[in-house]
C-alpha cells in the first residue's frame, strides 16, 4: 500500500506523529502537500463536498479509497499494519488511549502560545500566553511527563506497550523533542527527574530509520509557526 | 455485560457521552462514583499501580477485566456493541473522527471560561475568558456546526452515519445542549442557519429511552462546575 500524508507542508506540527510512524516502518508513503501542486490537491480533499466525508482539518491520510482524519485516528489504522502495534483489541485501545492523552497534551502545548485564539497573531496574546505558559510549565509537564513515566516504570520495560516499538514509543520521543526545542530551561530541569523517558527518547532517535529520518531534508526544522514553538519570554 | 461507568459525580462532563450511549441503548451500567462510597472506588482504581494500565483521567469505563479511559476511546469500544455504530471499519473510524473533532470542540468550550488554566478559578481568568468566548463563539462554534451541517447536508439522511442513530449522533445532541445552556443568545442566533443539526438534535431527545433519561434525576443537571458553564459577560 503506497499511503498518501496531507499536511500543511512547513512545519512538523501534528503531520509529525504519522510522518514518524511511516518512517519507523519503511513504509511508502507521498507526503502530498510538499510535492508540487500538492497544496492544490490538499485544498481539493479537503473541499470535496461529494465524498460526504471530508476531514475538519489536515492531517489526514489517503489509504486506497479511505481518507481518515484525526492524528490519533491514523495511528490507530496505521498501528497493526506497519507492525507499530499488536493485533489484540486490549493492545490497540491501550496504545490509543496513551495516543488520545498525548493529543490532549499537544493541544495544550500549543494553547501555551495561543491562549486566546488560533485567529490572532502571538504578539495579540502575549500577555496570556505568559501566564498559560506559567501553568503549563509548572503543573502540566509534569503532570504528563510523571504519567509516562510511572507506566514506564509499573512495566520496567524498553517501550510503553512491551519488549517491541510501538506508534505510542514514537509520538512520546517527539513530544519530548518538541519540548525540549520550546522549553529549553523547563525541560533541564525537568528531565533528571523522568529517567525512563528519557531513555525511550533517546532508544526511540537512535534507531535506524529514524536516525536517517531525523538528520534528511525529509524532517522539517521546527520553527515559530508550529505547535512547539521557542518564545524566551514563555520558559523562564 | 455490565458496564461500569467512572466519572465525576457532579457534572454532566465528558462522561455524559458515554452515559448517552449506555442509556439509548438500554445497557445494563452502574455510575459508580455516584453509588456509596463510589468515588473512593475511583479513587483506588486511578492509583491502582500494579495495574500497569493507570488512566490518565476520568471518564473511564470498566468492561469485564478491561479499563478504557478517552471518551472517544470509550465510545469505540462500545459502538458496535451497543448497536450504535456499523461493524465495518471505515464506518468505525469515520464514527470515531467525527467523534474526536467533537472531542476537540468540547475542548475548546471548556477553554472559554478557563483559558488560563485549570488550577485557577474562573474569576482569576475573566479577562483573558471573555477574549476567548468573543473567538469561540464568532468563529469556532460556527467553524463545528457548519462542518456537521454540511455533512448532514451532503448526506440527506437523519443521523449522521446513516438512516440509523450512531453514538455521534447523541454526541452532536450533547454538544448543542451544551451550547444552549452556555451561550443561549449565540445560539439563538446561529441555529437558523444550521436546520438539519437543530433536527437531529430534536430527533435524539425525542427517543423513547432518552427522553426518559433527560427527565430522570440519573441526568445531572447543567451548573457552573461542569464543561458547559452559563457566564452571561461570556455570551454577549
Amino acid at each position: 500500500m503506497r499511503y498518501e500524508l496531507y499536511y500543511w507542508p512547513s512545519i512538523q506540527g501534528r503531520g509529525e506523529f504519522v510522518r514518524l510512524a511511516l518512517e519507523e516502518a519503511g513504509a511508502e508513503y507521498v507526503d502530498v502537500a510538499r510535492t508540487p501542486r500538492g497544496m492544490k490537491a490538499m485544498t481539493r480533499l479537503m473541499e470535496r463536498r461529494a465524498a460526504g466525508q471530508p476531514p475538519f482539518a489536515p492531517p489526514f491520510l489517503k489509504a486506497g479509497k479511505l481518507v481518515i482524519a484525526q492524528t490519533a485516528n491514523i495511528l490507530f489504522y496505521l498501528g497493526p499494519r506497519l507492525g507499530l502495534v499488536s493485533e489484540p483489541e486490549p493492545a490497540r485501545l491501550w496504545a490509543h488511549q496513551l495516543q488520545l492523552t498525548i493529543a490532549d497534551w499537544v493541544a495544550e502545548a500549543h494553547d501555551t502560545h495561543h491562549p486566546i485564539a488560533g485567529s490572532l497573531y502571538y504578539e495579540q496574546q502575549k500577555a496570556a500566553a505568559r501566564r498559560r505558559a506559567a501553568d503549563f510549565r509548572s503543573n502540566r509537564v509534569p503532570k504528563y511527563l510523571g504519567y509516562f513515566e510511572r507506566i514506564l516504570k509499573s512495566k520496567g520495560s524498553e517501550f510503553l506497550m512491551d519488549k517491541r516499538v510501538s506508534y505510542v514509543d514514537l509520538s512520546l520521543f517527539q513530544m519530548i523533542e518538541g519540548l525540549r526545542y520550546a522549553f529549553p530551561r523547563t525541560m533541564a530541569r525537568l528531565e533528571a527527574k523522568h529517567p525512563r523517558s528519557v531513555e525511550l527518547h533517546d532508544r526511540v532517535a537512535a534507531r535506524p530509520r529514524l536516525a536517517n529520518y531525523l538528520s534528511s531534508p525529509r524532517r522539517v526544522r521546527f520553527n515559530e509557526d508550529g505547535i512547539f514553538r521557542h518564545y524566551r519570554e514563555l520558559d523562564s
